[in-house]
C-alpha cells in the first residue's frame, strides 16, 4: 500500500484497520474535558512491538482535538488551560528548570511558519539574570527561558539537529521544548489539533520533512515536542479518496495499490494541500502556544 | 460533473474532451520561442458562443509554459525576454502611457503572495514628475508608474474593486495592469506557466476567489492582467485522479460524478494544493515580473 | 530661529517663552486620571489668531502621557481605558456608525511602521454584513469596521490623500479614524504620548512628512487623528541641546540662532532620532492602538 | 572628555587632534580606486601601543567610501567588484574553504537588520553536497556556504557568541564572515561606508551593542567581519555639534565637557540617529553585500 504519511499517533493507530482491537505494545486512552469540549487521547508506545507496528518511537503522545481552535480568542481560553495541564503533566516537576524553545519550520512558507511565529510572542528571560541578578529573577518569578527558530537548511546550509547539538551542548538548558509544523492524514485535524509527545522530533517528522532526529538521545536533555498540524501530504489526500471509492466498488487491496502507484507521479510528490485561511490559523495558534509556554514557564504554578 | 476549476484559458481549452477538435467561436495558436524553450498558446474567444463554451469572458489569452521557470537568474532571461515581448504586444501603443500597477492577493499567504511581492520590487516613478519636474522625468526616460497592492477583505473590509475604483478616478492612469495568483487544473503548470489577457479580472479568479471583476467595464481603462497559477483546488486534484482510475474501469461519466458527490465533502473544499517549495518561486517568480514590468515602461521601447 | 518640529500640540503650547502666560485663542486645561498614573492634556486652538501662533489647524487636541506605556500588558490596562474613553469623547455619537480606519506610514521604516503594524491587529467587519446579513451583524454587535494602510509616495506613487479621497468617496464612510507616527521635540515624549485631535491630518505631519492634508474638507467626512511620537529631528534634538547651553552662557537668540545655522548642513536634514528599543515599542503601542479601537467600534457602548 | 562612540577604525584614526601626525603602532594608507570613485583607507593597528591608542583590536581595517553606494544598481557595480577584491585580500587564500556567514543584528529594527535581511539572499550550498554528491558540486563549481542569523539577546536570551561558538565546534567551518550594522561618528558616513577586517567583532560593537567577542580566539576560526555605518549616537551628535561651537568661542576642552556632562541626560543615552530613508538603504546594501558573498565564495576566482 502507497505510505500514508502522518505526524500524528493519533491517527497512526487509527489506521489499523480494526480500529477497536488491541494493537500490542501501545495503550490507547481517550477521555474528554472542560464539559467535552476537548477531546483527549493519549496513546502511549510501551514496547519495540508496539513501535514497530506505530512507526513512531517508543513515548507518550497526547492529543488534544477541539472545535474551540477556530472560535475567538475569549473562547479559546478553556481550551488554552487544557493544553496547558497537559503539556505541565509531559515535564513533569521540570517547570522551574531552564528550558530552551525551540521553532523549527521555515518562516517563509505560511504552513511551515507555525515555530518561528511563535517563537516572536514568547517571554524570554535567561539573558535577564545576568543583566539583572538573581533577586530581581525571583521577585518577579521568572524563568529561564531561551529561544530559537533555527530555519530550514536551504537557508542556513545546516540540519537543524547540527545548529541545536551546538546550541544545547554550549547553554545547557535542563530541558528542550520543540514546536513544529505537522503533516496529518485527515483535512478536518488541520489546525484543530495538538500533539505533545515527550519523544522529541522524529525523523521525517513537520511540514519539509526535518531529516534528522531531535531527541534526549541527540541532545542530552528531555526533549518535548508539540506539534499541530498544517498540511496533508497530496498523496495521502488522492490515495484516501480513491480508497474510499475502490473499497466499495469491490476492489481487493492489491488492486487498489496499483492503481495508486499507476497514478501517483513525481507531480503530486511535490505538492501538498493546505487550508485556505492558513494565515490566520498560523498567526492565531502560534500566539496560543506563546501563551501556553509563556503561563507554563514564567510563573509559579 | 464537479466543476473543475482553473483560471487558465488554455486548461479551459483542454479540458474539452476532444482537444483536437474546434470550439466554435474560440481560436487556439501555439508556437515556439526562444530555440524552443518556451511554449506560447493563443486562446482568443472571440464570440459568446466561445465565451459560453469557455466560461471566460471574451478576448485574448497568452500563455507561455517553461522549464526555464526554474533555472537560475541568468538562464531565465531569454524568457523573461519572451514574456516582455507577449506583454508588449498585449498593451499594444500604451508603453509611453501611464500605468497603474495593482498586486493582488493576500501578503500573509504565501501561495497568494505573488501580486503584493511584486510591487516591493516596481521602480515607481508618478510621484517624482512633481517633484523634479517634467524635463529630469525625460531625461530619465522615466514613464508614469504607480503600484498598490490592495489587500483581501479580511485585512480591509472593502473589495478590491471598490478600492481601485476610487483609486483609478482619482489618479487617472491611462493602464491597469493587475498581477494575480492564479488556480490551475494542473500541478505541473504551477510556478511554471504565466497567463497575460486583455480581458481584465473575471469573477472568480485567483487563488482567494477575488469575486468582483477588475475590467474595462468596471475601471474606465484598459485592464491587462498577468497571472501565474500557484494552486489547484484540492477537489479538482481529487476528482482529476478519481477519473482517471474510474474511467480506466469503465465507469460511465454519470457514475464517476455520484462518486465525486459522495466523497468531496466540506472539508476538501476549504484546503488547496500547493507546491512544498512555493516561498522559492514565489519570491523569484514575483521579482521576475516587476523586472518585465519595469523593463517594459521604464526605458522607450 | 531655526524651527523645531513638533506634530504635538502640547510641545507647541510649551515652547512659548513664558508657558504660564495665556495664548490668544488657545485654551490649556490639564488633569490626571487613574490615579495620577496618566496625565491628560486638553489644547483647544479656537480661532485664527491662536491657530497663527501655534502653528496648527483649529480644533481639538488631547494629550495622555504616561509611564505605564513601558509597563507589561496587564500593567496598561487602566491606560488603554484612559485612552479609550478620550477617543469616544471625541468622536462622540458616531460610535455606531461605519468607520474606516487608516494605518499611515511606511511598513520598512521601523520608527514610521506604527499605522500599518496597526492595522494587522483590527477586527475588521464591514464586508462581513454582505455576506451574513443584518441580522447576524447585530446579534454580534458588530460594527462597520473598514482599514486601510495606504503606504508611502515611494512605494505607490501616489499621495495617500489621493488614494483616500477616491476610497472615501467609493465605500463612503461615516468617519475616518487616522493612526501615524509623529515627530515630538523631546526625546522623553518618544513612545509614551499619545495625541487624538479632531483636526485630522495637517500638512507636514508625521515622521516621514505626509504633504497633504487629511481633514473633513479633503475627504468629506469628520477626520480623527490619533498620533504617537517615535522620532525626534536630527536638527532638532541638537539645536535644543546647543540653546540650553548657550543661553546658560549669555548669548543672545540672534547669536544662538547664527550658530545654529552655521551647524546644520544638509547631513543632518537627513537623519531622525529613534529610540533604541523602537521595535518593541511599536510593536507594542500598536497592538494596543488596536485593541482600543476594536474595543470602541465592535460593542455597544 | 564624553566618549565619542565609532565602531569605524577610520573615525577613530581621524579623532586625533592632529590628524595628520603619525599614531605610533597604526599605520594609515589611502588610496582611490576605479578612477577616484571609490577611496580606499587601509589602517593597521600594529601593537599594544596602537590598539591603546586607537582602542580598537590589533589588525588590518579596510574602509572603502564612495557616494556609488546611493547609486542605481547598473552604477554601483565598479564599486561592489572593488569591495569584492578587497575582501580576497582579507580573506587570502581561503576562497575555496568552507565559510560560515553570520548576519548579526535585530531583523526588526531597520537601521539594525543589515546582517538579517543580508543573509536572505545568500546561495547557500553547504548542504548540497551530501545530498547531491562532490561531483555535482565541483561540477557546478559550488563552495560549501552555510549562514546564519542568530538574532539579538530579547529575541533568544543567548549571546550571539554563545549561539556561534555551539555552531561552529559542531559543524567546523574554515572561516567566519560576520556582517553587521555600526555605528559611525559622522552623519556623512552613514550608508555610503564599508570597513573590512580580520579582527573579527569587538565587544561593544554593533548598533545594538553585541556584547561579547567574535573572533579567532572565541571562535577556533578566522573571523572577518564587514560592517556597514546605519546610525550615529545621539550622545555623539549632539556632544560634536556642541563642541564645534564651543570650540569657536574659545571655551576649553574641560569647559565643554562640563557643558556635555550637564545636558546629556538619560533620554539621550536611548536613543539613535539614522538616516530617514533608512529602509532603502538597508535593503540595497543587505542586497549588494550577498551578491558580493556569492560572487567571491561561489565561483573560481
Amino acid at each position: 500500500m502507497a505510505e500514508k504519511r502522518t505526524d500524528l499517533a493519533l491517527e497512526a493507530r487509527e489506521s489499523f484497520p480494526h480500529n477497536h482491537v488491541e494493537v500490542q505494545g501501545v495503550i490507547l486512552e481517550k477521555h474528554y474535558c472542560r464539559e467535552g469540549k476537548a477531546k483527549i487521547t493519549r496513546v502511549e508506545i510501551k514496547d519495540d512491538a508496539g513501535s514497530k507496528a506505530m512507526k513512531k518511537p517508543k513515548g507518550t503522545y497526547i492529543t488534544i482535538e477541539s472545535d474551540l481552535f477556530l472560535q475567538e480568542e475569549e473562547d479559546r481560553e478553556p481550551l488554552l488551560l487544557c493544553i496547558c495541564e497537559q503539556l505541565e503533566k509531559m515535564i513533569h516537576g521540570m517547570k522551574q528548570k531552564s528550558v530552551l524553545i525551540v521553532g523549527l519550520g521555515n518562516r517563509e512558507v505560511t504552513s511551515d511558519s507555525l515555530g518561528p511565529k511563535m517563537t516572536e510572542h514568547l517571554f524570554i528571560t535567561r539573558h535577564l539574570e545576568k543583566e539583572l541578578g538573581k533577586d530581581f529573577m525571583r521577585k518577579n518569578e521568572y524563568g529561564c527561558v531561551s529561544a530559537i527558530a533555527p530555519g530550514v537548511m536551504a537557508q542556513t546550509g545546516m540540519e537543524a539537529s547540527e545548529l541545536l547539538e551546538g546550541v544545547v551542548k554550549k547553554t545547557k538548558p535542563d530541558l528542550v521544548i520543540v514546536i513544529d509544523a505537522l503533516a496529518a492524514r485527515s483535512v478536518k485535524r488541520l489546525c484543530t489539533t495538538v500533539q505533545i509527545t515527550n519523544t522529541g522530533i522524529a525523523p521525517g517528522a513537520g511540514v519539509g520533512n526535518r531529516r534528522k532526529e531531535l531527541t534526549k538521545k541527540t541532545l542530552g536533555v528531555p526533549v518535548v515536542a508539540i506539534g499541530v498540524p498544517t498540511v496533508v501530504d497530496a498523496e495521502t489526500i488522492i490515495g484516501d479518496h480513491l480508497e474510499h471509492v475502490l473499497e466499495k466498488q469491490g476492489y481487493s487491496e492489491q488492486e487498489i495499490e496499483q492503481f495508486l502507484c499507476e497514478i501517483l507521479t513525481s507531480d503530486t510528490e511535490n505538492v501538498m494541500v493546505t487550508p485556505k485561511n492558513i494565515d490566520a490559523s498560523v498567526g492565531r495558534i502560534s500566539k496560543d502556544l506563546a501563551d501556553i509556554l509563556n503561563h507554563c514557564f514564567q510563573k509559579k504554578g
